[in-house]
C-alpha cells in the first residue's frame, strides 16, 4: 500500500504540477483525477490508440467547446459521438449566437417573456434558434436530394460542418479533420424538430443505423481503443456499446455528477462496464464524481503538459 | 402561509393516507410526493389529458414494469416516450428471461467470466440477449419488407409488441390498447445493434423523423397535455419539447436522483422548462428528488386511491 | 439467486403491503426500503433490543416530530442522539410556535427583512427564538444551581422536557418515559448559544463527557443493538463509535441523501462501519439514499403495520 | 449580461491562469470556482479581515492536511472550527502514523480482521488509535490539574498542539502561531473518547460554552469577516452563526457535494444563510458543489497566485 501524499501547493504552480500531486495523494476526488490524467496521458502519447470522446450534458453552452475542438484539432479524438444538443449550440455560436452568463435563481416566467431559455445558470435567446432555422433550411437544401434520400447522423453533421462559417467550431473542425461526429439521436435535438419540419416540404431520410455501422467500423479498426466519457446519457452506452465487438475498450475516463445508487447508466460505474464486457476485465479506467466543466479542464491540461505539448 | 403538519401515522394506513399526510406536511421530500400525487390525480381523472409518460433509467429490470403495463391497459397512458433499453428488457421478460436480485458490489470480471450483465444491483445473464436477436430476426423479418422500407421506432414497435407472447409485457399491452411507445433513440439499445445487423442481410430503415411526426401529431390534438417523467435523459427533452407545439404542458411531474448544478437536462428543473415553453407558466408541476423505484409507486397508488380506482 | 418480482400496484394498499412489494422486488431504492423495513421489524418485535435512534438534519421542521415522539412514546426507542437543533425546534413548537411552508426558491433577502428563517423551504419566524431565549433563561433559572454545575446535555434536556408544557413534544414525551436525548454537541444550537449568554450571569457548566458516560452505560447493558440513523452528522458517528464497546450493533439502518464518494462520515456506508466495529460483521444492515421525509414515514409504517400496532 | 467565454488551454498554463480562464467562463462549476478564487483573493489581500475556516469531512486523511497548516501558518487563516476526527487525524500523523491508499470496494470484513479503518477509499490501522490513547493520556496527565478543571476544546487543542512533536501537523503550527482551534464538539471523535476514559481516572471537565465565548470573541473583534467552509457539519453552523452578533460574514465560500434540497444545512446554499443574518445582504458568497480535495487546491493555489504569494 502507498501512503496518502499530502497535498504542497507552490508558487506559480503549472496545472500539470497540481494535478500530480493529486494523483501523489491518491484518494477521493483529488486521486481519481491524478488517475483520469495518467489514463489520459496514455491514450494520448500512443497512436495506436483510437479515442472515443461522448458528449452529454450542456458542454457547448457550459465553455467547453474550444477544448473539444482543440483535441479535434490536435488529431488527439477520433470519434465524437454526441447529443444532438451539443451541436445545436456548436451551430448557434458559429452563425454568431451567443451564450450569457446568468443565473440558476431565474424567474423562469420573466424569461419566457423575453424569450430567453435557460440552461441551468446559462441564458440563450430564442432568436438563436429562429437563426438555425433558416440557415438549417438553407443547407439542408443545398445538400444534394440523392445524399439527403438516405443519410446517417454522422453524414449529415458532416455536411453541416462543411458549411458552418466558424473555424472554431466543433462542426466544422471535425469536418475539416474528417473526424466524425456520430449522434443518432439528433432528432431530438432543436435541429432535429427543423429536420422534420424541412422532411415535410421535401426529402430527408436520416437512417441512424448507418451511424452504428460507421461506429462499428472505427471500433474494428481500432488497435486500441480509449474512451473520454462526459456526462454518461445514450453518447456513453452507444460508444461503450459498440466497444463489446472488440471485447471491450483498454482505457477509459468518465466524468459524471450522477452516482450509480439509482441503476441509470448515466452514474453506473466503468467497473460494471467491465460485466459487460465494454471495457476490458484487464483495462484502466476511472470514474471521476465531478462537475465537467472543472475536472475536464483540469484533466486534458495535465495530460497535455505531460506530454510537453502546447495546446 | 401554511403550517407545517407533522405527519401521524396511523394503524393500517393506506398508501393514499400516507400521502395525504405527506401533502400536509407540505415541505421537503414528502411535500414533494404529495404535490406530485395531487397533479397526477388531476390528469388521470380529467379525460381531457393526454398523459405523457417518459422512461429513462433501468424501471423495467428494476420492477416498474407492471405498474406501467397497467397503467397503459386502464388507459391513463396516452403515450410513452422510452430509452429503447427499457423496451429490451420488456422484451427479454417477455421470452421468458429474468432479472435477478445482486448486489453493487459485485466483482464484475467474475459477473463477467459467467456471462451476467449487471445493472446496478441487479444481474442478467447474457443469453437472454442471445435469445432476444433470434427473435428479433425471426420477428423482423416476419414484417412486410414493404414497411421495413421505412419505418418510425414507434411501428416497429408495435409490430413487436403484437407479436410478443405476454399480456404482461409493456409492448404487448400497448399494442393491444394502441398507446404508442415512441423510441427514437432506439439504435442506442441492444435491440438497436440486433437491428443494425439484421439491416445487413436484409431490408430495414428506421426513420426517426417519422416519430417526431407521430409524437407532434398527438401533442397538437391534446385538449390538456400532462407529462409524468421518470429518470431524465433524452426521453424527457423529446417530449416537452414536442409540447412547445402546443405552448407547454399543463401538467407535469418529474422524478429523478439528478440535480440541477450540473446544467445537464435531466435534472434541470421544471421551473426552467416554463422558460423554454415545454411547461405552461400557469400550469402546475414538481419535481421529486427520489429513486423512482421508491416516488413512482408511492405517487401512483396514492394517486389511483384518490380517483376510488382499483388498480 | 432470487427474481426480481415487479412491483404490483392493488386497490386500497396498506403502506406495509406496498413495502412488502418493494421488498419482493428487491432491488435498487424500493429493494433498499423493504429491507430496511425488515431489519426495523426485528429491532421493535424483540425487547431485548436496545434502540438507538440518532437525529440529524431537520426533522423537527421537516414534519417527522409526531412519528419520533410516538416511536418513544411506544417504548420501540431507548435512546435518542440528536443534533441541537431538532430539539431547538421541538422546544419552539412546544412553545406555541410554527414552522411555515415556503419555497426553495425564495428571496432571502426580503425573508430577513420579514424577520423569517429558512431551512430549505421551511419558514420560521425569528419571534419563535426570542421567545425561545426567555423561556429558556427562566427554565435553566428554575433548576437547581447544583445541578447547574456539571450537568450533561442528557440530564439538561431531561429537565427542560420535564419542564415543557406540551405533551406532543419529543423532549416532554422523553422526559415522561424516561428515554435518554443526548446531545454533546447541543452548544452549537441556538438554544446552546441562549445557555451561552445564561451562563455570563449565572452559573452553567456542561459536561459533554457526561454524555459519553450515560451513551456507553446504555451500550452496555444492550443485550441486543439495533440503531435508526438520520442524516448522518455527529449523530451518527457519537451513537455508532459507543457501540464499539460491545463490538458493534447488530441491526442498522440509514437513511440518506448523502454519498459514499465524497469521503464524510455521513455518506459513508454501514459496510464501511463495519471495518470500524461499528457493526457486528454478522450483523444486518441497509443504507437508503433517499429523503428521510419520504423513507422513514415508509418504513416505520412498514414496520408498525408488520408488528400488528397501531400507532 | 456577459457572455460565456469558452476555456482555453495553453502550454503550461498555471492553476491561477486556468481559474481565470473558468472565472471568465463564469458559468457552471467551473464559474463557481472562479468565483470563489476571487472571494478567497479579496479576503486574503486585505488584512482587516478576520478569516474563519470551518472543516468537516475527512480532510487530513483525504490530503489537505499541508495547505491547512500553511495557511495557518502564513498567517490567512484567522481561526478554524473543527470535527474532532480532523484533529484526531492530525494527531495521529504527527505521532508518526499514516493514512494509506485504499479502494471503496474493500471487502470490510476482511478489513477488520486485518485492524483496518476504512473512510472512503482511505485506510488507518487501529494501531495508530492505540498509539494515541497512550499519548493522550500522557499529554492530558501534563497539563496542570487546575487547568483540567475547566477547560474549553480550544485551550485543550492548543495544549495538545503546544506538544505534538511534528512542525507539519495543523494543531502543532496553530500553536505557535497561536491561531484557536475551536472543537465543542471534539468528545465525538476518537480523543474524545479517550479523553472520557482519562477523566475516569483523573480530572478532566470540558466546558464547551468556553468554546462558544472565544469563538463569540473573535468575531466581535472582527473588521471584516470572511469564511471558508469545507464541507459543512456542526462546524459550518457553529461559526456560522457566532457571526450573527455582527450581523453576517462579508465574504463566504462553501465547498461540500451535499445540495439543498433534503433541507440539512450541510447542503444549505449560502443565500439561505443570507436570511438568517448569517451573512451580509450586500455580502459576497458562492456556494462550489464540488469535492472538496479538488476544489479547494484549485482556489487556495488560485488565489494565493493572484497575490503574487509563494506558499
Amino acid at each position: 500500500m502507498k501512503r496518502v501524499k499530502h497535498i504542497h501547493l507552490k508558487s506559480g504552480l503549472t496545472v500539470g504540477a497540481l494535478v500530480s500531486e493529486m494523483n501523489a495523494c491518491g484518494v477521493l476526488g483529488a486521486g481519481k483525477i491524478g488517475k483520469a490524467a495518467e489514463i489520459v496521458k496514455e491514450m494520448f502519447s500512443d497512436r495506436d490508440y483510437t479515442v472515443f470522446l461522448t458528449l452529454a450534458g450542456p458542454l457547448v453552452p457550459g465553455g467547453m467547446k474550444q477544448i473539444i475542438r482543440d483535441l479535434i484539432e490536435q488529431e488527439y479524438v477520433n470519434a465524437v459521438v454526441t447529443t444532438g444538443a451539443n451541436m445545436v449550440h456548436d451551430m448557434v455560436e458559429a452563425l454568431g449566437h451567443h451564450h450569457w452568463i446568468g443565473t440558476f435563481l431565474a424567474e423562469d416566467k420573466e424569461l419566457k417573456t423575453q424569450n430567453i431559455g435557460r440552461i441551468g445558470d446559462i441564458y440563450i435567446e430564442q432568436d438563436a434558434f429562429k437563426g438555425l432555422e433558416k440557415w438549417m433550411y438553407k443547407t439542408l437544401e443545398s445538400i444534394p436530394e440523392t445524399k439527403r434520400e438516405r443519410i446517417s447522423t454522422t453524414e449529415l453533421l458532416f455536411e453541416i460542418g462543411k458549411r458552418l462559417p466558424d473555424p472554431e467550431s466543433i462542426l466544422a473542425t471535425a469536418a475539416k479533420k474528417g473526424v466524425p461526429i456520430i449522434s443518432p439521436g439528433l432528432v431530438d435535438s432543436i435541429a432535429g424538430f427543423h429536420m422534420w419540419m424541412f422532411g415535410q416540404d421535401k426529402k430527408l431520410r436520416i437512417d441512424p443505423l448507418l451511424d452504428t455501422h460507421k461506429l462499428v467500423d472505427i471500433v474494428y479498426e481500432a488497435k486500441k481503443a480509449g474512451i473520454i466519457i462526459l456526462g454518461g446519457g445514450w453518447p456513453k452506452h452507444f460508444a461503450l456499446f459498440a466497444n463489446t465487438f472488440r471485447e471491450g475498450v483498454d482505457r477509459a475516463i468518465q466524468i459524471t455528477m450522477d452516482r450509480p445508487e439509482p441503476g441509470g447508466l448515466s452514474g453506473a460505474t466503468l467497473k460494471e462496464a467491465i460485466s459487460w464486457g465494454k471495457v476490458k476485465p484487464e483495462g484502466k479506467e476511472v470514474t471521476v464524481i465531478c462537475d465537467v466543466t472543472i475536472a475536464f479542464p483540469l484533466i486534458i491540461a495535465s495530460a497535455l503538459e505531460g506530454l510537453g505539448k502546447t495546446h
